[in-house]
């Protein structure tokens, strides 16, 4: 995933951060049961939003092909869904993330990590 | 609520994912106060979004009437709240959900699982 | 937080409720790699939403600065980001919140709790 987002969507890599979460076998319910053998993704993206439909629907396809070899190509149902949230209401440290098309923005990717500016 | 979904808005069963996560007594605050007598639900609707306020405060009460039984008739403090995410980006065993109105929507249903169409 | 939120907001307390999770220093994962010493924040709005790209940037300066003593000053890596959802779509203990004009909302505050109105 990360190396998806800073070699297509030209974003340092510390802006993709993941919690795993190991749950248990009994407290993952899928249509009201019990589901041990899934995993259930949700994301929120907040440096970069889609625009219409069809990029959405390319975005998932990408993801999907990220994640069949860890996921469904090892016979573990798979279900994700991303959320857009605004990206006015997001911080790094204490800073505000730079203009994408901005200086501080490359220097954030080639520091790998938040830079005043 | 599987039930509620597939009964009523007609979507299959497994559209219907839940994880429980019990949390400690004194990780849950409100208003700044452990609060150990609690359930707190957090959901994100991307099949089906609503239109409309009224349609949502319908939504909101037909849940909290299912939710009932389990919480608030228990002496449990409750609060829930429901988010609307883009369905384009959701994605079910490495397969695009199937349009609502389709034959493929119906046979998932029968199937109650994600089939290539 | 509660206390911004009550001073400033003019919200009950109870509207602030917070989920402490901790993760395994491996589980938390920052730009591919695990980082131990970090905390991330994910809030939900439903109370009152933010009308423009202005005061989400002040919205995300305050909560910084209420944050840094706890994580940045301290050697923390923190990062957070806001979403909004629908106030129609959220429900405490069985009762819809009041109009945040309303002798109502005013009561919820005073008393601290959801009361029927």
């Amino acid at each position: 995933m990360t190396g998806f987002h800073t070699r297509f969507g030209k974003l340092p890599a510390f802006y993709v951060g993941t919690v795993f979460q190991e749950i248990d076998a009994d407290s993952l319910h899928v249509g009201g049961e019990p589901t041990a053998a899934a995993v259930r993704i949700m994301a929120d993206h907040m440096a970069v939003h889609t625009e219409d439909a069809e990029t959405r629907k390319r975005s998932r396809e990408i993801l999907a092909r990220i994640l069949a070899p860890h996921t469904t190509d090892r016979g573990l149902y798979c279900e994700f869904h991303i959320d857009e949230t605004p990206r006015e209401l997001w911080m790094l440290d204490g800073l505000a993330p730079p203009p994408l098309t901005s200086e501080a923005h490359r220097l954030w990717g080639r520091e790998n990590r938040p830079v005043p500016y």
